[in-house]
């Protein structure tokens, strides 16, 4: 019996549909905090899952949508809102926060690096490719707390998240620029924003806040 | 003296036309309650109104709006801006909410079967279709929420909304697919959305909350 | 020694520098106010900057965006932000804003001139050009406040800003009509809707508010 092949992409993918789930549960305690209805649930979660690849997509002129060519997605993430509300209970709520937390960050390298080569691609300057990544990244969870009426975690929670995604962005510049072949590149970008995403998480490095808050 | 023609393109003309004024009006009564000025007002009337449709053509790639085709429609809407600033008084407010229910649930019906219809012959699949007819339903009052500083209704306030246009539009699917002729495809989606609208308002049936919300 | 040459572009590309650099001043200043991160401050200045500008050639399909063809903003902006959070305190706050309220004056003025003249170009009906200088003029600020999780100030703050910029719309059609030069065109809009503005603040002018905040 041959062991099943495994290569690359298949990794990819497997990552890539974690990372989305992330993305997806992410919005679905968003909303279940604003005790938002069935319906709401469904909208976050998926706003949180492929609103930040939608607006990229917007952004570049780029058709069709990720959630368009695959559209079984959609049905996937209904079927886990469905779950979610079965299933979750308050006492799951900040379990399921921490459990994310390591997908989620998988789900930021990856999109970045993604979101990046894409807009590389399409021969856009290297700044505009690294934003392009940030913005794959980091948008479904800007758009799933304008949705539930809070300040972006993203831009308030002087955490390191975008800047994870920031630097791996340029991670892939320079890899790209070395003529690295397309796995080294997006798995060196992907690595090092997984990896400072980690790292901030663990040492609970904080970004330098505006000395404007300070009591002088 | 002959009758005045009135075939299925008038009628619908005419149901287009009051349910675009009750979704504009929708955008000014909540914009009463927030206090915006007179520019807040006609802003926060035109997204309501024109906002679903216009992030629809924007996901779908299709240029012109409907607001550029017909912007005679644009003064339309400031003209009933002013009117409302000058004739509606606070004890109108509750009565306005009320009568622009029934015009509401007909632009629900309607602008799902035009979105998921106009979706459907560019050649998309069925579920992004009953999705555009969705956003296209739903979003103008999504936007006139986030822009007034509110959690959108339609996720928050349990009563069906989206839910009605979301089987209007597989009731569209369903017709397109046994070939029915197009003004039955339209009839019987819109009916369908605009019935379930009714009765649920009628009813006050509630969508099922999270039970995460309960003190178990 | 020969003097050097100032023309026409030279003015305007100082005046837009300057106008550019208070509209990502106005979302500092914002970004302080609710205590954004570093990251939070970048992303609210470029949204104030660019946002506007950005919105309407969405809205117009227009591509390459200004931040894209001209990518070195980016890095200007980013600069700023930084040299912000070093050099600005609290006291400093008010004053700020006080001092920009002029370079944001021209801005509004410059912008409504560019984006509505660029939308005829394309064919727009005037009062979709007018639109969307409107639209290139405000929404910076719109998209500002939303992340900031406000009501937008354009909105709301019953002071004339969007309305001053309407008008220069309005003198820039005109003007347009009557084939004056192109310079002439884009001086006249701009003039109109900075004059107003100043007049505005000036006098304290406010627009009339709506008489159900009255308490008959």
């Amino acid at each position: 019996m041959k062991p099943p092949v495994i290569n690359f992409s298949t990794i990819q993918s497997v990552v890539e549909i974690t990372a989305t789930l992330a993305f997806a549960l992410s919005g679905l305690l968003a909303g279940a905090r604003k005790h938002l209805d069935v319906v709401g649930l469904c909208i976050v979660a998926g706003l949180s899952a492929f609103g930040g690849g939608t607006l990229r997509d917007v952004l570049l002129d780029r058709r069709p949508f990720f959630w368009v060519e695959h559209a079984d997605w959609l049905w996937a993430l209904m079927a886990l809102s469905f779950a979610a509300m079965l299933f979750l209970r308050r006492r799951h709520l900040a379990l399921t926060e921490k459990a994310i937390q390591w997908p989620d960050a998988l789900g930021l390298g990856l999109f970045t690096a993604n979101g990046a080569l894409i807009a590389l691609d399409l021969g856009q300057p290297p700044i505009v490719a690294v934003l392009m990544g940030v913005i794959t990244a980091t948008f479904g969870g800007v758009l799933r707390d304008i949705v539930c009426n809070e300040i972006p975690a993203a831009f308030h929670d002087h955490r390191p998240y975008a800047l994870c995604s920031f630097v791996g962005g340029w991670v892939l510049v320079g890899a790209v620029q070395l003529q690295a072949p397309q796995w080294a590149v997006i798995s060196a970008a992907a690595a090092t924003a997984v990896l400072l995403r980690g790292l901030a998480l663990w040492t609970g490095w904080t970004l330098p806040a505006w000395r404007i808050n300070a009591r002088r």
